[in-house]
């Protein structure tokens, strides 16, 4: 039978979900606790592949077990899991789903968010889940930044230059949204799919904006030029949470 | 002359604010930063002192410092003494006061939050800022105690038996709110002072009222006798913080 996982865990100790060949993957840290309830389980596919510090509190996978190690009622499944997981790990929902459900192909959309905290000192409970930004930012001059980034675009200026398998860069955003709550910002980021670092190009660049470095109108050229060095900065890693995935 | 400053810290380090016989107080690593920028301080005058693993983001404290040592521009003293603390405390704000002022005896008012996270499993972005409570919790009923706490009342029931200096016990809450995101509950707890743990004695019994074990008529009774042991549990120490006082 399938499982369908969804998963959170804090990024800072991990090299990325992926199982590495230096480095530790979270994915790796899941299939041994997942080993000791069902030994006979396949691989646990999961939706997306996050960078190494990167967060999530929605991450789905999938899960192939024999149908004879399903010995307990699904509900408990997660918390035997947990059981045998480090803290910063944690399985918050396990259903039963088609046997053709595919936690990768079937993602109709993502959210993902990018928090900053702007001021001059740096407020030490986000400090391992937000970008701390010194300078004094012009939120509206980003959020007329951001919607240039809405709709259907060659998204190339903004990832990484490093490509897994991917040969299109062609993505669509249907949310890019600033939120303010006092000094902390959120980026809200959702669309079709993310090209690798493309989530903390957007979030680098935006902040950029906000310092005046970057004009607003310079985002439409910046994603015509193609080029990664058109745009701004990659922020760090550990502002980013893999939010939700959409099905 | 006088300063006003506004402090942040994680507290999961230290034992609380003030500096301790045993264990660390941020009390201490504040003063050993402070003396590196101004040698001829005084000692750092808290508005509250928090307990072992609180939190704080708005934590208030005035210092006389020698007029002959104070040699830069204001905005700047903030940043000289954040580079010699720890990451996990940080100035916020300094701001140039009365020679009267005092942070402890002028402050109106204090606003403490609680966090709690209701699911079956913990939010690891959250563990060391919010409790776990695993039972699903009956937020209307939650809400309905917390009414009982508003206004003035002799708060015995709810505090530590351990005193500071104190010969009453009575306070006055403006506010006893419960917000709910998701899984994330926040009580708002604000008032003229509070009692020793008395912020996670209100936590931790509407948390028992949301699990079905004390029924929310009865949060009058239990102010009425006084009595620690009328109440319900002490919620832990690391999901509280000092949000902010009022002067």
């Amino acid at each position: 039978m399938k499982l369908k996982f969804t998963i959170a865990y804090d990024g800072a100790a991990y090299s990325g979900w992926q199982v590495q060949k230096i480095g530790l993957g979270v994915q790796q840290r899941m299939e041994e606790a997942i080993a000791k309830i069902f030994p006979g389980a396949g691989r646990l596919k999961s939706s997306s592949r996050t960078d190494t510090g990167v967060h999530a509190i929605g991450m789905v996978a999938d899960l192939e077990i024999p149908d004879a190690e399903f010995k307990m009622p699904i509900w408990k499944v997660g918390l035997a899991i947990n059981a045998h997981l480090p803290e910063d790990i944690r399985v918050m929902n396990v259903v039963e789903c088609d046997a053709n459900f595919d936690a990768r192909f079937d993602a109709k959309g993502k959210q993902y968010r990018y928090f900053v905290w702007s001021g001059p000192a740096m407020n030490p409970l986000l400090r391992h889940t937000a970008w701390h930004v010194r300078h004094q930012l012009d939120v509206p001059a980003m959020r007329s930044a951001a919607k240039f980034f809405l709709g259907r675009h060659d998204f190339k200026s903004l990832a990484g230059t490093r490509d897994y398998e991917m040969d299109s860069t062609t993505r669509t955003l249907t949310r890019c949204d600033l939120r303010r709550t006092g000094a902390l910002l959120t980026f809200i980021i959702e669309g079709d799919g993310v090209l690798y670092k493309m989530c903390r190009g957007i979030a680098g660049t935006l902040v950029q904006v906000g310092e005046g470095k970057i004009p607003p109108a310079a985002i439409k050229e910046i994603l015509e030029k193609k080029d990664r060095c058109a745009a701004g900065m990659t922020a760090p890693a550990h502002g980013l949470v893999l939010w939700k995935v959409f099905y």
